[in-house]
């Protein structure tokens, strides 16, 4: 039931389960954690048992993993492993080429390395991201607006009549005949969070930038949340990963966002 | 003098010595030249024995690699070794995401596997692109207009007086404090190579698209050519990869190009 199973439905379910929208990061950082890889898989290992039963889902960010080299995607491989098969596993890469590259990424992704979801960019158009909604059981969350301060330089330039980032999320809804489709919302910016949300109503959210980026999470989530759990999915790493303890600091985010939802 | 040297000069020196604007692709597809990733190495050691003195750049995809999974980063290290020292090796991987991801993924292309340039995105803005950029020694090239159809979808958009691409041309220009940064452009468009080439007169082009794309060489290089060889880095693929004869396709390619700039 794990593998291959619709991620809308198997998030929707983990959440339902746990009472959360908890998306806990994989992100190791070797100069917070010690070097080697080893040392990555083994802490990722005992976060993840600390906090499989308040996280929704987890989202490993390819980056932290390759930057330890060749033997990254092995323990990537390896980390993909150790979570439990009722909790979905969304890698966060941010992959956009051609259409014909974009085949050779999504069959890493999702045929290789059987992640349930991956973050897209739209910048190549419908043709690019098209290639990934086609696997019709998996998730694909699109980048649309994003939490860092530089967000402004394209993002927010004004396209005809509404931001670039509005183009991007309508796009998205061009991607999305097997409704396996969201959006990356920055949970810096609860207003372009709101933006969207009333354009989109029913658009799943991935909101990452809580925590160490400073995201005013009971703005974002009463902004983004609107019954599904999947509209909602907040993401949470370092403010986790590095607390001097992970299981206490993923309860509290759990209740901080759940709390939120209910104002 | 191969690692860490400045990657426009010695990119501009393989191109001197071969008198050539060639870039080949190091993409493998496993339904062409069988499956495993030995084949995949085999088959680039061929490829490069047989062009490396008429390419002066070879260019690996990530996504290519990406597909065999684990083994596939440990591929794209050894074939990375494969290439002779005084020829630079971009990978092709268009990373983006915010600074602080960015410097994860600045971490695993330049340090850990040593490529000369990369490519990025810039929709996340100045503060991301300029993580990669700020490795002064390194080249960046960042996706400006690409050479599938669905370009037009967010590509063409207009925003304010110029369309989209321009202002991500724009936004390259300001991360270039190290004179180290180009732009990717689509080869099947050459009017719009030529509109970027003639507001940006110095900026270093990669131009994918051309073989199986069936992108227009003569008129691309036509559009972005301006003496320095580095304004037009041709990149073929498929077109010599799977060709009969890879050494005399390969010739025939660098020849065409050549002519095309003494028009």
């Amino acid at each position: 039931m794990s593998r291959g199973e619709d991620y809308f439905h198997k998030l929707r379910a983990a959440c339902a389960q746990r009472d959360s929208l908890l998306c806990i990061g994989l992100d190791p950082d070797p100069r917070i954690i010690g070097t080697g890889v080893e040392a990555a898989i083994d802490f990722c290992r005992r976060l993840i048992d600390r906090t499989s039963d308040i996280a929704c889902c987890y989202k490993p960010n390819a980056a932290f993993w390759e930057q330890y080299g060749p033997k990254g995607w092995e323990a990537l491989a390896a980390v993909r492993e150790l979570v439990p098969p009722d909790v979905p596993v969304l890698l966060d890469c941010k992959r956009a080429d051609v259409p014909n590259t974009m085949v050779a990424y999504a069959a890493a992704v999702f045929d290789a390395m059987q992640f349930d979801a991956a973050t897209v960019h739209a910048y190549h158009g419908v043709d690019s991201v098209s290639v990934f909604t086609e696997y019709s059981t998996r998730g694909v969350y699109v980048v649309c607006h994003t939490s860092n301060p530089g967000r402004a330089d394209l993002q927010h330039l004004h396209c005809a009549t509404r931001p670039l980032f509005m183009e991007v999320a309508e796009l998205t809804t061009r991607c999305n005949a097997h409704g396996n489709v969201g959006v990356v919302m920055g949970a810096t910016a609860p207003d372009e969070v709101a933006l969207v949300r009333h354009r989109f109503r029913d658009l799943p959210f991935l909101l990452p930038g809580i925590g160490r980026q400073r995201g005013a999470v009971e703005a974002t989530v009463r902004a983004a949340f609107r019954a599904d759990p999947a509209s909602c999915l907040i993401a949470v790493a370092g403010a986790i990963m590095y607390s001097d303890d992970q299981r206490l600091a993923a309860a509290s985010w759990r209740d901080r966002i759940r709390a939120a939802t209910r104002v």
